[in-house]
């Protein structure tokens, strides 16, 4: 295959990937929008200035300071990050994100959430909440945005991920696109 | 109390436990039903090839391959089970059944559930996140349907979960009737 | 700072914190509204026939019958609590509150929730699932009312926790406002 083919299944793949959602694509436009980032490190054992997260559970045979051996299947994650508005780790933080993530597949990396979002600042005041999965191998990922409380009193939407970076096991950072497409 | 009688009863008994809801039995109507089964093989310390998933946190003093000794009260289970169409565990499945469920009752057995159903057919595509409780001695239990992705975007209906098979302590088949009231 | 402008101060924070939601307190009318109790006692080694939670994960160096050191970071808690219509815990229990939190910060307490209310009395019957944060030193916390079952079917609403009391570490009473605002 040449180069030029190459380049036009590269890009194909990316726009196949750049929506996991096509046959909605285009047909509700969001009430509300929001792009934030966190950024976690996970504890290993070393690390525990800078650890935002830690590992709490583990399967038969595994421990609490290295991610479990089969794609850490059976780990859970507990966590509290700092959220920015860019993918900066050193910008002023607008929040936290606090929760747990646990790993639930052996021979790939996808982790199921449960979390919040508690930001506070002068644009926003209030939590938003979220369930899902995440295969963090696929270029985004939806979750569910189930309500909050504040700014985002009953509201409902999907937020997108995407792995904006990371470095090695433990440490990575998140692109959260928010779309809510049910505001009161 | 004769054997008319016990089977009136019975009958009785059954038409009693056929429904969590019966007020509002009759009211709405789905606008999109699914019904799924997905099959869970625990992991116990031997069944390592075939399990689907794993205790992954235990009460003080029990651990990871025997289930807790009161009812399983405190254990927490990772899964990742195949989904069919139909009862048999060999049908070609059309997805995973991705989460987690913790045991919760110390005096009969009772389980919370969260976790996503991530569909991958010709007849559906996208994720559907459920969560609620579990009891699982109910003839039916109704969990909540909160959102999903793809095909499910938006969406909000309710499960009603159905045990439609255990072989001793370590596997058991659920049947899921997915019924959606908000379609968008 | 004299005695009057204290007492003036004090009412000021009171009603300062009174509402999680300033911009949203007057807006929308609930089309439900309970308010219920629970009564949990978690397991520290020794209160076996009183307790009615356990910890059940904990981060590396800590154990499964003393909070972690780090305001509880790290640790998972299984509940299984009576529910009461006053903040009585002798009062007649009209339903379970069953499901788990975890500890999310390391300098101060704050939680994250997943769990339901099973409500089976005259007034009610059903299910409630509940998701969200519980920064547990504020005065009110909001988290989400995202579905239940029976009476509860495809509802949707707002729950505002208050510490009704606290005893020690190992025992504490929540007051919890339920809102819907949707109804069906």
């Amino acid at each position: 295959m040449g180069a030029r083919n190459s380049i036009v299944l590269f890009f194909f793949m990316l726009f196949a990937l750049s929506s996991a959602s096509p046959r909605h694509k285009n047909k509700y436009k969001p009430c509300k929008h929001l792009v934030l980032y966190f950024h976690e490190t996970v504890y290993n054992g070393t690390n525990v200035a800078d650890a935002t997260s830690a590992i709490v559970a583990a399967p038969q045979g595994a421990n609490l300071t290295i991610l479990a051996p089969q794609n850490y299947f059976g780990n859970i994650v507990i966590f509290n990050d700092p959220i920015t508005l860019d993918n900066n780790i050193h910008s002023k933080p607008v929040g936290r994100a606090q929760g747990f993530y646990l790993y639930d597949t052996k021979d790939t990396i996808t982790a199921w959430f449960g979390f919040s979002f508690i930001l506070n600042s002068t644009d926003y005041q209030g939590s938003i909440n979220f369930i899902g999965p995440n295969p963090v191998f696929e270029k985004t990922r939806d979750i569910s945005v189930v309500e909050g409380s504040g700014d985002f009193f009953m509201h409902r939407g999907v937020a997108t991920l995407r792995t904006d970076a990371f470095e090695g096991k433990y440490f990575f950072k998140l692109r959260v696109d928010i779309k809510f497409y049910e505001c009161w």
